[in-house]
């Protein structure tokens, strides 16, 4: 018998206003999915808070005793609805202090006299925080215990998941294999049943399409097979392939995640 | 003294595996944004969760006591996978039942012997919930109590929106302006906190943006106020819009959500 995999576990904290408005659309979230998916990383919950501070405090506190780990977007830059750091200082009881490396990596990034009080609030860390370095904006984030804390600018929080990765304890990555065919849900749902039951240790989704259209048309189903064991994953796959030619189509691979 | 507005609150429950892999972008949870701004209705959390059923029970008992209105994507088609409805009826502590109009809409939607036991399952509602209909798929929503559950797809979901609008209590819209400016933020933070200072009653949101080189590079602030009067907001835009010209630059309308 395989091992019962006892993977770390992640959530998601995205916090803004703009998020809640409409007004951005949040790409974080699917980033940092892609980012966990090979280092063995389950993300089982994302949460999007607006900038108030018991908010962000509630979400943090609810989330940290649960996963493994946390992964913050948003609010901390220099403007007055930047209170993330203060409110994760708030969550874990500890004080904000202006740190002496992030202030050095921020003052080398001014021009004399344009580093000024604002911007060196982004040197303000929760006591005990280490930082997350960024070459894009030089702005950090920072980690306090199982808590990273990063900006919301996509391209800012992809740097800085680079400086992340190496603190991460990896484990057994999940292997997945996508599978399309041109049924419908509705006929291979009964048959795909079967195959989820006879595979409990594998997560098998199923996602309808409806190509636009413009584009010609067509729809049907991606299925999706996920799970720790190759073999395992294999074998589902195989399966669903079996059941879309008995049924008169095929399943054909597409890229995974 | 105009009156403390009694806003209508909503959250968004976002169900399914694929958006915390990483497969699927969400898109819904600012859809349902933008379609709640002129209602009203302010959006203050949302929440993605997988298919695991004691993990959307949580989440919908947490919501739906907290907020006025919950909104749900995601889980209500005919596969395994498809667990929603029976996770909100547990919530709700009420049985799952064949709804008789559902069963008639979807039974006229599919060619004879075409309308199999698995997406029969998709007439299956919560006792006492009544159904959202949609154009696009037939298959319907259904609203219980304070909470509506809708399908993922995004068209499906735009659509049982529509269904949805008259069903919901408009309050007074969120009225918001947005002025972009070449300045970067840690140049207009501390007049810009001054402005926020000055007006409590709104939400001045301020997201730097920095412009793909390949595009002519460029970066800057966008500054967002929001607020329910109008005087209120356009006289903190006129006052950012002054802030901007005073250091040397400008601050020009966007287009707002």
């Amino acid at each position: 018998m395989r091992e019962v995999s006892q993977a770390a576990t992640a959530a998601v904290l995205v916090i803004g206003d703009e998020i809640l408005s409409g007004r951005t659309q949040d790409v974080n979230l699917a980033t940092i999915a892609r980012f966990l998916n090979p280092l063995g990383i389950d993300l089982l919950e994302a949460r999007v808070v607006p900038d108030i501070e018991s908010e962000i405090v509630a979400a943090i506190n609810a989330l940290r005793g649960r996963y493994t780990y946390v992964f913050t977007t948003g609010g901390i830059g220099p403007t007055h609805d930047d209170i993330t750091t203060d409110a994760i200082a708030s969550a874990f009881g500890v004080a904000v202090e202006y740190d002496e490396i992030a202030m050095t990596i921020l003052a080398a990034r001014y021009a004399p006299g344009e580093f000024n009080e604002r911007r060196r609030r982004m040197a303000r860390i929760p006591h005990g925080a280490s930082l997350i370095r960024n070459a894009v904006s030089a702005a950090p984030g920072f980690q306090i215990e199982n808590v990273f804390v990063m900006a919301g600018v996509p391209r800012i929080m992809e740097a800085m998941l680079d400086d992340i990765r190496p603190r991460l304890e990896p484990g057994v990555p999940v292997i997945s294999r996508s599978l399309r065919t041109n049924l419908p849900e509705g006929r291979i749902a009964a048959s795909l049943e079967s195959v989820q039951k006879a595979h409990p240790e594998l997560r098998i989704g199923s996602y309808p399409f409806f190509a636009a259209p413009a584009s010609g048309g067509g729809s049907g189903t991606v299925l999706v097979v996920r799970g720790r064991n190759k073999m395992d994953v294999d074998l589902a796959a195989e399966e669903i392939i079996g059941i879309a030619a008995a049924l008169g189509d095929t399943a054909v691979p597409e890229k995974s995640n």
